[in-house]
């Protein structure tokens, strides 16, 4: 058998990893609209939030022992917390921390989290070498545009087959973001392009372990040090993207080139980033914005009688668990969602802890619950009727529930997201002034200050 | 869409992560035959003088100025170097090296190169930890079966795909290894194997580039890192390599896990193991052997007036370039590997300079040898026909190549090959220490004396 044969680049596919290094080594500082700009300013708070949030959980403790091992560092913050690591080890602990409560930021046509693979590193890096602000910036807009383009191009056969597209697209867009941080040419960019290539990242079996979270972190890592790498002179393949053996038809069926070359350079996937109100699968959210809807009009437990739920048939498939027995479990019913929305107007960490879960008031309102599936229901709609005691009935009708991209967050619940991570690590003043920090993050001359308002 | 859907696990498949896991964890210690336990002695030796052969490249010079920027701790060295890392970038280096020259291990049976990931994990956490030569071992000969019998179990789909499965199989064998040498038990183990199952390295396109060489290295690197998270608590699914969305089926078509379960503890993969004579793909390495049988027979390029050499096809498909140029083009042509094997009566980096690719004498022979593709022919064979000035006439066949399982490297052969790389880089005195060192590995109460006689 042979060891080491050389294999020809294919000829059909166009040069994107060359054309995507170009773009990102060359286009121009904040050459995007303000509505893309302020989706990137709208993608760090929440980022800084989501990382904030997961900093005490158990994962993050686990990997930080095991960084202890290594003795790395300490060039660069971890969100939240006292330590600091590596520029590499950074990046991958607040990854993990940005996307273990699976809270973070989701760009619908991928499922990818987009910030946590790209921003993770890049703020390791700003922090080491002392970047603005404005050049942080600049590359989460072009390292989010990578990372999307290349899910575009593969999803969803990518995503179906098994891979958990966040680390097996992100570490490219991380990659990409390192490499416009650390003013790399074009050349040096497609090298670092390259190296990301051969390191794809997660497997969807581990959903529901702490390996969820190590794939943004392990991509934002990789990114990390494939742009240093790069910096240095290690060489990759040119064409590592869409060569015939190169990632994206080994890791795909579906190659569709035209979703990352088209309006390359004008049309930005930032812009088109959504944010979680809630802690659990988007599927569940219709559900939990009607409930906090019928909370609203004064409409209480006790009251209620019966409750039916017309959701799309894919709701009930991933997140039919009637009787949830802990906040994991929770987190798959959407009973439970219907439940923490009327009982508590949110369904936040609180909501899925196991007290909440157990508690009779919930128990009793989740079997009051009767969900259908309709298939003339769109996975972001949902139509509740409820019938109360005297035979009252109320009802709503979701069209697209809140944190859609027809209905976004605003930038007020964003903050109030937030500061629901932030206070209980850094306390309520802190909290404040990171949050106008991010807001102001293009004004930053660098970005130090705004990461020491974010140690405890 | 879902971000968090619960995947069921595949009832088909036999739960061969925990298998593995226990195997690796609780399995004795020097439990194999001689002969399995000899070549975990010569893959060791084979694979530090590998590590020494690479120690000066330019990929090796450049990760280690990325590794500079993250300022590494120095707990374990690097092989043939002054400079330190800590264990997951020692094991990252220490696999770049010794992969780099494409002149390390084979296990034919998958292509896999299997000292490469996990020796270069081990040696990095056995010299900070202060490991005995009996565990590298241990931990050596069961990280290799780990790999070898992943690599069975998906071979040839998963290759044929344009994974380059040393990498993209290694970092499950680099896991077990480090997870055995940091004394884990069955539970963590299984961790470490799922965390790393979410890692697959290296894609075949990467060829003839560096980041080919940083496949085996970040397979090595994965694995360190892998059992040190699970060791410290971080987990992952317990069915990671065979579930459904696992790494197993993600990453290849074929699947027949009765290649992981079948004589598990009985047969040792690492007992299959075989070592290149010659610095190219071994599908070369039959026309060299031919080339260097004729040579000791006293015949000389310049008496030479055509040479007819049978090969399989696949040699021509592979290795087809009749004028290569340079350096890197003459590994990919036969033609060149019969010249060098004549001339040199050898085919190590030396065969392989541009100055000698392009000498008038090979250029000469090469153009005289007129190569055929005869399906009758084994890739390991070769039929050559040499005719000399005046007519006469001389033939050799050759079975199997030197360096195949029928005709392996003897110990003795090991050395030579050792003391090519090593001597330039450590000294005479220093490599014929070394070597003994290595064939009393399994006596050595730890390692670092060993490691001491590999430094400069």
């Amino acid at each position: 058998m042979a060891t080491n044969p050389r294999v020809a680049a294919d000829q059909d596919a166009p040069p994107v990893t060359q054309l995507l290094a170009s773009f990102v080594a060359k286009h121009p500082s904040r050459k995007w609209s303000d509505a893309a700009e302020h989706e990137a300013l709208r993608t760090f708070l929440n980022w800084v939030g989501c990382a904030l949030g997961g900093a005490r959980h158990e994962a993050v403790d686990a990997a930080l022992a095991a960084l202890a091992e290594l003795e790395s560092a300490p060039q660069a913050s971890i969100l939240g917390r006292t330590e600091k690591c590596d520029m590499a080890s950074a990046a991958l602990v607040n990854g993990i921390a940005s996307h273990v409560l699976d809270f973070d930021d989701t760009h619908l046509r991928t499922v990818i989290h987009p910030a946590g693979p790209v921003a993770s590193g890049l703020l390791a890096i700003a922090e080491h070498i002392g970047a603005s602000g404005r050049e942080v910036i600049d590359a989460l807009v072009l390292g989010v545009d990578v990372e999307c383009r290349i899910g575009n191009c593969i999803y969803p056969d990518h995503y179906d087959r098994g891979w958990h597209i966040t680390g097996s697209a992100g570490m490219l867009g991380a990659a990409a973001g390192c490499a416009r941080l650390l003013k790399l040419d074009e050349k040096a960019t497609a090298m670092a392009l390259g190296i990301a290539a051969s390191q794809p990242i997660g497997v969807r079996e581990q959903f529901g372990t702490h390996t969820k979270s190590f794939h943004p972190g392990a991509a934002a890592r990789a990114g990390v040090l494939a742009a240093l790498m790069a910096k240095n002179g290690f060489t990759s393949s040119a064409r590592a993207i869409e060569a015939k053996r190169g990632y994206a038809r080994i890791v795909s069926t579906k190659t569709d080139w035209t979703e990352i070359t088209g309006e390359l350079g004008t049309r930005f996937e930032i812009a088109f980033n959504t944010y979680k109100p809630f802690a659990c699968g988007i599927v569940i959210h219709p559900a939990i914005d009607a409930a906090a809807q019928l909370r609203a009009r004064g409409i209480k437990a006790a009251d209620i009688e019966r409750v039916d739920l017309k959701v799309h048939p894919l709701v009930l498939e991933l997140t039919g668990k009637k009787e949830p027995q802990d906040g994991l479990q929770a987190k798959f019913s959407v009973y439970h969602g219907f439940a923490a929305g009327l009982i508590a107007g949110a369904a936040g960490e609180s909501q899925y802890d196991d007290a909440f879960v157990r508690s009779d008031e919930v128990v009793a309102l989740r079997r009051k619950v009767v969900a259908t599936a309709d298939k003339s229901i769109a996975e972001d709609a949902t139509d509740v009727a409820v019938t109360l005691a005297g035979g009252r009935k109320e009802h709503v009708r979701v069209e697209h529930a809140i944190g859609s991209l027809e209905r976004p967050m605003t930038d007020k619940d964003l903050e109030a997201k937030f500061r629901a991570f932030a206070a209980p690590v850094i306390g309520e003043g802190k909290t404040g002034a990171l949050i106008a920090s991010c807001w102001k993050l293009a004004e930053a001359k660098d970005v130090k200050a705004l990461i020491a308002k974010a140690r405890p």
